[in-house]
């Protein structure tokens, strides 16, 4: 599987891909994202907490942000989102990768703010989200600064929303409201 | 919580329920049921095997079954799959409910068989049907006979198909379409 | 089929179950209902308006609410879905039903208005909700005073929200955020 | 926006886009596609036929296949759905395209026909898979020699089956148990 970006922010290809390459592929197609949301659940299955990240975003802000990140070339839905899981809450979060293969929404960003309220100054990507609840020890690594878990209640509040950009404060809204969570 | 009937081939009421009471209820409105899918997954989320309980059905044949039993008054949906699941599966299965309310489909179950596919002679039932992933170990307990596992393929053969009454095995079809795992 | 009570507010029984059986009835086990939120689309099939009937709630309140009702003895899921679109949005409306049979939420009424924020104070109802587009003339019958349409914003607004009772305005919120329309 | 390849079997570049930039694109993105299943619907939503196109698949056989192609750079996915279907069915056909953005299922298409099951020799795509009700006339248009129209049960059968590739089949098989129509 060829990278081109992990992540938001950074650039670290492999293969042979180069930046030139990367940029043409990125002026030319939509590029193929998925979105998590790490949501803390009781023994019925409710969700209790959403966990969300501090980390710098696609727009250059640090901002609160669900886990996000490309699929690569030859890899399946449910391995790239469990590998950003891994990679961003760490390897013992045991998180859930639910069994209907079908995203509960689908994102799109797009470098123009206006198009679908979803923004990625980046480029244009369609992204599969998916609520995702995890067991285990969240622990944040590479480039997120911080990890932290809010009730329904919080994570639709004016001061988190304030915290969050790319319209993630919709994605959140609607992942609540995909498990009849949304205060 | 009043019950009127738990599971198929009992009649165990509690309460002051009279049986000639349940004809009554029975014979005007739809009863509510809930229906649970046991899978095992792998770590990805990909469905392994399908669990199906062997038992007396509702038209008195030893058939192969999914979970499925009544909701009762004031009880919510996920109590309802948690108890049904707990009552055939064993206390150690672990069912993880899913966090999306929504069924993978709706069962509506009739006296008349023609009317759905879906048969119950008892009475009208609209069951809402949700695969449940098991973590645990499975102890078929009180009415079920024998709890057996099959893969996607096997549960779709013609032999396993044969071991079904009222259209159980189109929603085992159906769940495993919703998983992505209809041969 | 046997009818108990249409809609909120009436009780008109037809057949021989009398105002005590149905008292049995609503005492002893959940309801099956179907909510039907309308909608005006665009030729892409984006939510522009939300519908919402003033009419006399559950509760005693005049209130804004969505398309409500019980589904009968023998009725298929679609055909009360259907029956209750023209009784209440008149004959001319064109309601599209939806193909896929999974409602976008389930809604769980209880007399308790603690157990789930929905609240029926007659009765448990389990209620299987669906956005429904409807194409043509809406003339809101019965027992309905009036039917106004709404944009997303304004249908999330407070001051429409402080006309809704019973958690219609937390399903209005649900089935925006179904459409990825939530503001 | 700029095209790549529109649909299966046909490579009409515009913009700069070069053929080799095109490979270089496919060989190292998955690349976004939608799939629409056409379907007839009765006035109650029952889905009552399936259309299938007869043309040049991707792995050059003649085949039944639903209506397919790429999401453009800049696209929305209702856009890309509403293009491709009136592409191939003609601008009269009147495609219902869903209120929900969310798909029954997700379709990825790989270079290797052991990956997923699903097969594209041409490159790896991510498909979002929608029904989509069609109300006008139908005149499969371009690149397709015929369309025809199956019940559920002629869509399943083994005649049928033998004429699609790719994966065709199983995902008419998911889409007839999205909507409750699986034999």
């Amino acid at each position: 599987m060829t990278e081109i970006s992990e992540g938001a922010g950074t650039q670290t290809e492999t293969g042979w891909l180069s930046p030139e390459d990367l940029e043409l592929v990125r002026a030319h197609v939509p590029i193929v994202y998925v979105d998590a949301v790490p949501v803390r659940v009781d023994s019925l299955g409710n969700v209790t907490e959403v966990g969300m990240l501090l980390r710098v975003a696609a727009d250059g802000t640090i901002s609160r942000m669900v886990v996000t990140g490309r699929v690569l070339f030859g890899e399946r839905i449910r391995e790239a989102l469990m590998r950003h899981c891994e990679k961003d809450l760490g390897p013992l979060a045991l998180p859930r990768v639910p069994v209907n293969p079908t995203p509960f929404t689908v994102v799109e960003y797009f470098p123009n703010p206006e198009r679908s309220g979803y923004f990625d100054p980046r480029h244009h990507a369609v992204s599969l989200a998916y609520v995702v609840p995890v067991e285990g020890e969240c622990q944040p690594t590479q480039e997120a600064l911080d990890l932290d878990w809010y009730t329904p209640d919080e994570a639709v509040s004016a001061g988190v929303r304030m915290e969050m950009t790319s319209g993630h404060d919709r994605l959140i809204r609607l992942a609540l409201a995909h498990v009849g969570k949304l205060p």
